[in-house]
């Protein structure tokens, strides 16, 4: 195992670090004056899931590719993502395996002094390599090189929330059985059970009962990154999920015109998962300006303490007025693949405008499509399949049809080759100046065209 | 030279033979039902500029790829092309060439019976090969494989028009300078000068003395594609360039759900070019509602006329109610590339859907913004250019600064790696809802990036 897993010691002493990697990264930072056919600067992005390819598109058709001086290179663990056919190089590797990584990355960036920006789209990648060569090598790993350190790590996630003054939820760490169960009774039950190491939700539970105590916290060990024990308890509110709502504050840190880094920000989108992974989620938000102006002042706190370029997606959770902080990625985020309809410009090309160093023109930031609610609903491969299986087919003129006769709606095929239980093979998109019914819309297209992938051997 | 030119009986003919033309191929045409990645479907651009990098960008973005079931091929001339570093595979070539042309197009297309589409992006092509494979060997090239015939020799599509009863301006046929003065005095000066055969109005005059009779003449035949001395001598409507406008208006043929090709229209794209080729255009347009509505009947008229699937493009004039048709392509137009900013899916997105076969969603022929009008300007190449010369630098982040700070606007870099006198480089855009304004922040920009590239030989 690859993964670096820190000590309650090492968290602490991650976050006191911070500043001065900061300031050391942010140093070396400058902005970029020019693209130059023949010494094209280049985009790398570790991981060529949908994410990556709507950076890698952006790049492709913003600055025109290669001719235009912009070099795109992605990077996965199989042969067929989504990225590869519109990259113009790909390698195909195992990414937790830190010196392929290594070779990789200094294969397409043989000098880390040259214009580039290395965009780690996923987690399973061996991240302490990449802090390695971020901070030792002055590779340009995006936002930093150890923004995943602080941001895959929910311990020193919370202890940066602390340190920062920012609201969350109670939370407490543990390592057993019986810490698990006294903070369950400290905070009442329900809690939320996660591991200390993960992404995407895996291994969260919702604990009612004390019956089900032990179950998630084997559940949560089960499904951690890290070696050992630790998992997060949280205090459980019940009212999020009647009255409160869930959302994405997404920043960007870019170069302003004269050569300071900034943050901006993209309207908060508003997300909902029927459990713990991402499944649907829309522009613009519901909920109230004074909301609003705390989860932009919280993401702006939190991608300012990290520091460095790019996009950065803070999850909080809304009741009211009153703003909860959750988790933090320090890159772009599922729940803002909506923004691929909604805003001027995608968060893929934000992060390929911002981690390069260029400006972002606000034009970018502002919703494009006004009037009316646009929702992106994930579409899943079923849940039976077992192992990975391949995509033999998409029927596609029966989504086409059902989009055209029923609904304002969209369809993005992510063409994948294989597929897995549950695992996410396209977003439908629907559009309605009442939100409900655009939720409604794009689940019903979701759910149908779920029918319209077939699957098998040959 | 391998031009195909027709003599006055042939041109007459071909339009008789049309519609047993289009009943042969539109016979032949079948929905598509599926994408099937073990057996991809074809999507070739025959030319990879600005128009054919829409349409393969679109095709991925889309449809995922590859790994969705699309496989996309792109022809040039030269390397670097701005379609190439998009498509999975790529020749440069002659196009001219009609035995090369035919050879590559069977390489990437070996069975003409299996899923596929070719896109003439330009008319530098050996058009009269790919009508001899679309009506002999049964490809599908598209719109129709006779089309380029009709809509490339301005006689034919004069003879088109009226052959359909549609509104057109006054024009005769010459090949002298005797008969050239003749038709001027009979339709008084000013008149306007054509080749026959070519294409972004090259080698078009508008002559306003009798002085300038000769020389407009001979300017129309050294930029004839065709051998010979034809031209069209145009009746010129003075109040066209005070009180009239010009009119793109887009037709998409392709399948409805009932399996029967329909066209769909785009609203009308309004366009200004100070000289023959394209400058300037916009969408909403700022033409009446009876306009809109005539535009749109000749238009359609002439796409159900030629038939086939995909994009057609009518140039049109618009004098208050009246509406005189001009030009046809067919095949998606440089006004209409607006439709990236403007409307749901782009013209390049609206020619994959529809010449693959596949029902065209309604959501996608409608403006994505409201309340705003969008320009896009051309940025051009300078004049003074002496041949061929290198792209060396695009000062990338003084066109954002200057955007940034000014207007509500955006950029598109083509990535063409080299430039001669004219070349069009990229698009600048804006957005306002005043169309004076729009007009004049799209022309500030373009003229701001001009003076951002730097050529030369190194």
């Amino acid at each position: 195992m690859t993964v670096f897993r820190m000590k309650l010691e090492e968290r602490i002493s991650l976050i006191e670090h911070v500043p001065s990697y900061r300031s050391d990264v942010e140093k070396r930072l400058s902005p970029i004056e020019f693209l130059e056919p023949s010494k094209p600067a280049v985009f790398l992005s570790i991981g060529g899931g949908e994410l990556g390819d709507l950076a890698v598109t952006a790049a492709k058709r913003y600055f025109g590719g290669q001719g235009g001086g912009l070099k795109v290179v992605a990077f996965d663990r199989y042969e067929g993502f989504p990225a590869q056919d519109v990259a113009d190089y790909s390698e195909c590797f195992d990414m937790m395996n830190g010196d392929m990584l290594e070779k990789a990355i200094k294969k397409h960036v043989p000098d880390p002094s040259a214009p580039h920006s290395i965009y780690l789209e996923i987690e399973k990648i061996n991240t302490y390599r990449a802090f390695k060569l971020g901070m030792e090598e002055k590779y340009k790993v995006m936002s930093t090189p150890y923004g995943p350190l602080i941001c895959m790590d929910r311990h020193v996630t919370k202890l940066m929330f602390d340190e920062l003054g920012l609201n969350r939820v109670e939370w407490e760490y543990a390592s057993s059985d019986d810490e698990v169960r006294k903070i369950a009774r400290d905070f009442n039950l329900p809690v939320i059970v996660k591991p200390v190491m993960t992404s995407s939700g895996h291994g969260t539970s919702i604990v009612r009962t004390r019956e089900e105590l032990d179950e998630a916290y084997h559940h949560a060990k089960e499904h951690a990154r890290g070696i050992g024990d630790e998992v997060i308890v949280e205090k459980y509110l019940p009212e999020l999920k009647t009255v409160g709502t869930e959302i994405t504050q997404l920043v960007i840190r870019h170069f302003d015109e004269n050569g300071k880094i900034i943050n901006s920000f993209l309207p908060p989108v508003e997300h909902r998962r029927p459990a713990a992974t991402y499944h649907e989620s829309w522009l613009p938000s519901t909920i109230s300006e004074t909301a609003k102006r705390r989860c932009m002042e919280s993401a702006g706190k939190i991608a300012g303490f990290i520091g460095g370029l790019g996009v950065y997606a803070v999850e909080q959770f809304v009741l009211g007025d009153t703003v909860f902080n959750n988790e933090v990625a320090n890159r772009p985020h599922d729940t803002g693949m909506i923004t691929r309809w909604m805003t001027n410009m995608d968060e893929g090309g934000l992060q390929v405008v911002s981690t390069l160093g260029f400006q972002v023109n606000p034009f970018y930031l502002e919703l494009s499509r006004k009037n009316a609610y646009g929702v992106a609903h994930v579409v899943l491969a079923p849940k039976h399949i077992k192992g990975e299986i391949k995509v033999i087919r998409w029927n596609t003129r029966e989504i086409t049809s059902f989009i055209s006769k029923s609904v304002k709606g969209d369809f993005w095929y992510f063409g994948k080759p294989t597929a897995y239980a549950d695992r996410r093979m396209g977003l439908a998109a629907a559009f309605h100046e009442d939100i409900e019914r655009a939720r409604k819309d794009a689940e019903m297209i979701a759910h149908f065209a779920e029918k319209q992938i077939c699957y098998g051997e040959s």
